[in-house]
């Protein structure tokens, strides 16, 4: 599912003309999508923070969750915009207290994510954002935590969806996507 | 320097209560200050980020800057409420354009952190916002990152300081440090 805010066509062409191509990052043949200098711009990570709030509201949820490390830097500001608590998705080894962990395959290895078991009460909507939708492993992971610590998925949000992975076909049916730009 | 911004001893006392002590974390007789109850709860994760918005403005500041991992929670949260832009400082490797770097030791071996050399112009103002000043060593590396990317300090602000381990005293002459819980 798609959820409901739309931006302005013109809008996502300059928030793309703030966005920076790395030829060959992080190996040879990849253009790697550099949002520093999108987020470095006051405008246009204001913009992009308020898209998101604008959208969460929507989704009524309970707690944002934000993936490390990219995903952090979006995630609170939404939350605190919304006036509620924020849940941090972390790589192993990070979270102290007891956690329930998933680990995924990525191309090349594997990845592992961890959450705090008690990061939200039992029936409570976490919205998930993270900065990037690539091929949905990560994101599909942490729609998996936010389960199995008995909370329900309201949503996930993201700045950047690359369409031509359609990492949304691996993200469970029925979770509605919001991602602002789309390539 | 300790800047301006007061914050009343019951709300400190009352913030310290959503902080969670995780004995032997992460090695036996540490004990790990959990800032994710913090985090999570709502009322205490907005005053946090109004505390240090507050704190911010005196600064006047031209960018925010937060350190991977944890300090990308706070930073962006506070640069959206003042209007401006964030700027991340890295681990190695994940900056995908021109950076700056600086390596330095840890009690165990050492780390490295990054900058983008075009992260903040020349003179600009950066105030640099992590989760915790413990020994120092990071904070001092954040300031020489962006001093060698010829932009000026404004100040450094910490949800929490180890008072115990004299950090302050590793970074900077001069420079406005604040905390709004000690330890």
């Amino acid at each position: 599912m798609t959820s409901g805010t739309m931006i302005n066509q013109n809008k996502v062409d300059w928030l793309k003309s703030k966005i920076r191509d790395i030829p060959d990052f992080p190996k040879k043949g990849i253009v790697f999508k550099d949002l520093t200098t999108l987020l470095n711009d006051h405008e246009a990570f204001n913009f992009v923070v308020e898209a998101l709030t604008e959208n969460a509201r929507g989704l009524k949820p309970d707690y944002i969750a934000g993936i490390e490390a990219r995903g952090f830097i979006l995630a609170p500001a939404v939350a605190h915009k919304l006036g509620i608590g924020f849940i941090p998705i972390r790589k192993p080894g990070k979270l102290p207290h007891t956690v329930e962990k998933i680990s995924y395959d990525l191309e090349y290895g594997s990845n592992t994510l961890e959450i705090h078991v008690d990061a939200a009460e039992k029936g409570k909507r976490v919205l998930i954002i993270d900065d990037l939708l690539a091929t949905g492993g990560t994101a599909h992971a942490a729609c998996q935590l936010v389960e199995k610590i008995g909370a329900k998925v309201a949503g996930m949000s993201f700045l950047v969806e690359l369409d031509f992975l359609s990492g949304r076909n691996n993200l469970p049916k029925g979770v509605e996507i919001f991602s602002i730009i789309h390539y």
